[in-house]
């Protein structure tokens, strides 16, 4: 590779939950490709995302920030335009930084979409990356190949649709209100499996490889899968059987001492239709099968990317932007602060050799999504220990020297995840994740009568708690070494008083230290004393 | 006045303490003319600011939003460009919107000084304010004014500096280490009483009123007195009787048994000068002549202003940026979240019939300082109940019916006084206030070894208590009740945990309800609904 400047393909699913691997360990999901790229890389099994919305979530990976620093906490809520993200850092170091798929990005209405030079960022398409093909889920560019592959427009204009055989046994559920009608996860898709999206932005990935040519790149490559509906073409719609199905993760006692939450909220989001077994049965295997697909989708790019000499000349980074419940806690998709919606699968492939100690391990340390950012740009010889501090000059918000590690834009929350991928485990790692979600957008709120300011939800997970704040409603608190399904909330135990307290500190620090300090950091580093020493005068 | 559109007079002073006007009982202090303005208005008692420092405290007041929301926390941290402020609101109204003296503003490297239309903001000067005179502490206008009158170049130079006679008995002491070999408080300034900063910005804001003719106007009048150095022109130097000056509030407890930050902060802020009896009495005469210089001549501006007809046409808020210890606790200047610190006189007289039960009154409610801007909005019918929702339009952050008070634009987060003002107790109305402080500029996290990002201290004070929250640092809790001077930190008492848990978690809910939020209250303004009702479906 150039020296010190290796290509970064940052992979990303949408709704996968971190426990679908056959690597971790999954009784019934294959996924043959990413537990290869597990054995040539670092798998870590406590990332943790900091809101379980695909927009935010991203905003935080896209970012390296909070979504309380970056002030994108929802979906469609417009990333504030000085907000920095991953393609304008490497678009500003000479990467062809690039977008293949999802990315659930707003732009902000009060800035301009287009270049701002006096902001020191290079806007150059969505989220600063180079548009090379946008899939929020129908985008034009698949629709367009379906067309061309002849198919008709009744599957153009509802592709996800399926054929339900005249004497099918059952018709299926609606996925939430959303989405009445689109759930018949037995039946496949009217589209064929190589046409399928993913197997498009596959396709388009390897063209933008070819494409990009010699110049070092950066691209996201997002795909919109196993996002609901759950529906996946043939074969995979029928992968697996849903008698092989794992139960939910689920207990009577949950519905019987809800959280006020938990119960509109599994109504807002579908989780009734789990109550069926028939449904969660189904669901899950069709959910499984579609992660087969991506994954076998990952062989042919993997091959191709070996093939053609990229594979030791590029970082990959696989996550998702959240997980998924399935049933889990009588709930469907994500919302609440589980960890089958916070936990997302995460394998880091580093190629230098530096790397090679680490190759095939497992790590159990906390992640972040923040960590993605610093960790590539890292690798990539643009910030950190590693590097030479070339993201970010010293006129820009993304200079080095201020909030984060030595090196980094002080913009960035998060932490370079490459000590740990060289062997070393920094004394000072992270001991706990931390989310945040504002939720005034849905209807649960209303019904419960809570004013749009007071809709945030807060949560701290260290090795043994997991403990949510919300402003006026109840605590909730799991000890996870007696209950590591988080079936039980103790948090009115007296015996759990003071964890309750510590965890109550814990998030008011982590609040206090990272607060949107951009500006006071960026200050602080060109004048981090005020007045004279009295200490030395 | 014309329709619905009285002008508007935001007189601050700088460093002045709640307790130094004889209308609320200072045994020494005369202030006849906010007297005068007081009882014609009404004069909160308990108006504290978000911030002790100048620069912060002042964002706070200009753009209506806390520290942590509008980013600027700390002095020349850049307020973001796309920060609205007090002058953007007024002038986007139609109001000539002026500032004469004092802002502390920074404004931001990384956004377009000029017009942006693109983000909706106007900004013609600092803050958004036209410069009509600028007086950081040494501004030209007032400087040229100097020379016009004959001073020498050596005062121009210095003009804060004082003639010691050969035969003084003191020379003084340093304010602080920045200020050295600058405190002679007893000694008279070079410059005479009538071209003191004070007189000067005075006459300006006249010349003002009478520039602006007929147009409604909004004037920030901003003096930079009676900040340090404590240095008054005759006959304010002598007007007060250092054997007249009240013992300093002070406990030798609180040097026995410090907060950890207590001794360093009293060090680098030159509080230990005060342990000196003959340095508090002087000093603190010499602080009252300069509260009394300003009264003097806001005698004069009121006089003026019934002249030219505008005392009825003109809403008046009067108030400072903070406060100052003057040998409280031990302190100098303002660091620590101590009521001598936060506490500010705050005086409103709204010149509309609506307000004629109140006036002369006296109200405890709680006021923060970013009430001052819904306040003002409302007074001149730009928002709120009274108000036409005319500040901001349907396509920007400012829109009415966000997260803030119905018809207000929804970035900002204090209240209007308005309904006080017009003798009515909102039910709701907040029962504590806030404050934020990041202290990373200083030395003393240095000498303690407290690194940047956790440099941050948070306060809440309500009727009964004042709790001190800082990262990592021992808590602080005073009893108010029992002990109003702030003497005694019972926060370690068994007895007082409750009121700690009870505390913490209204600084929790502070937080969470007071985010930065401004493109989510934008989002949801227009998208308060996620899909179908499915509540109602």
């Amino acid at each position: 590779m150039p020296a010190g400047r290796p290509n970064v393909l940052f992979i990303m699913t949408d709704q996968m939950r971190a426990d679908c691997m056959s690597g971790v360990g999954h009784p019934v999901v294959r996924t043959p490709h990413l537990d290869h790229l597990a054995s040539e890389g670092v798998l870590f099994r406590r990332a943790y995302v900091q809101s379980a919305v695909c927009g935010p979530s991203r905003m935080c990976f896209y970012t390296g920030r909070y979504p309380h620093a970056n002030r994108s906490p929802w979906n469609e809520v417009p990333l504030p335009a000085d907000e920095k993200t991953m393609g304008h850092y490497f678009g500003e170091a000479g990467y062809r930084a690039a977008l293949c798929g999802k990315t659930h990005y707003t732009p902000d209405p009060f800035g301009d979409p287009g270049t701002q030079p006096e902001q020191g960022i290079r806007r150059v398409a969505l989220a600063g990356l180079e548009t090379w093909e946008l899939n929020e889920s129908r985008g034009e560019g698949w629709l367009a190949h379906l067309r061309s592959k002849g198919y008709g427009e009744d599957v153009i204009a509802d592709p996800f649709a399926v054929e339900i055989p005249a004497d099918a046994a059952r018709t299926g559920h609606a996925d939430h209100a959303g989405h009445a009608g689109r759930d018949h996860s037995a039946y496949p898709t009217r589209f064929k499996r190589e046409d399928s999206d993913t197997a498009f932005m596959t396709d388009r990935a390897m063209a933008f490889m070819d494409d990009a040519g010699d110049s070092p790149w950066f691209l996201h490559l997002s795909y919109f899968k196993p996002h609901l509906p759950i529906v996946a073409p043939y074969p995979y719609n029928g992968l697996y059987d849903p008698a092989d199905s794992p139960a939910p993760n689920r207990s009577p006692e949950e519905l019987e001492r809800p959280h006020p939450f938990h119960v509109p909220f599994r109504i807002e989001r579908g989780g009734v239709a789990y109550d069926d077994e028939e449904v969660w049965r189904q669901r899950r295997a069709t959910y499984y099968g579609l992660i087969t697909e991506i994954d076998d989708h990952l062989g042919r790019l993997f091959g191709f990317m070996k093939d053609r000499g990229l594979w030791e000349d590029t970082l990959i980074v696989f996550t998702s932007d959240h997980g998924e419940y399935v049933g889990d806690h009588w709930m469907f998709e994500k919302e609440l602060f589980y960890d089958e919606a916070y936990n997302v699968p995460f394998i880091v492939r580093d190629p230098r050799s530096s790397a090679d100690a680490t190759r095939g391990r497992t790590m159990d340390e906390f992640v972040e999504s923040l960590d993605v950012l610093p960790t590539c740009l890292e690798v990539c010889g643009l910030g950190g220990a590693d590097g030479t501090g070339g993201a970010g000059g010293a006129d820009e918000l993304g200079g080095p020297g201020g909030a984060g590690e030595p090196g980094m834009p002080p913009a960035l929350q998060g932490r370079s995840l490459v000590p740990l991928l060289r062997g070393e485990r920094p004394a000072d790692w992270r001991r706990e994740v931390f989310a945040d979600w504002d939720f005034r957008f849905y209807w649960t709120p209303k019904k419960l009568g809570i004013s749009p300011e007071k809709c945030r939800g807060w949560m701290v997970r260290d090795g043994r708690f997991k403990y949510w704040y919300f402003n006026g409603m109840p605590d909730v608190l799991f000890d996870l070494e007696r209950d590591p399904g988080e079936l039980r909330n103790v948090a009115g135990d007296p015996r759990y008083a003071e964890a309750v307290r510590d965890l109550r500190v814990r998030l008011m620090d982590w609040r206090m230290s990272n607060e949107d300090v951009s500006r006071v950091a960026w200050t602080y580093a060109r004048r981090p004393g005020f007045g004279r020493d009295p200490f030395t005068a």
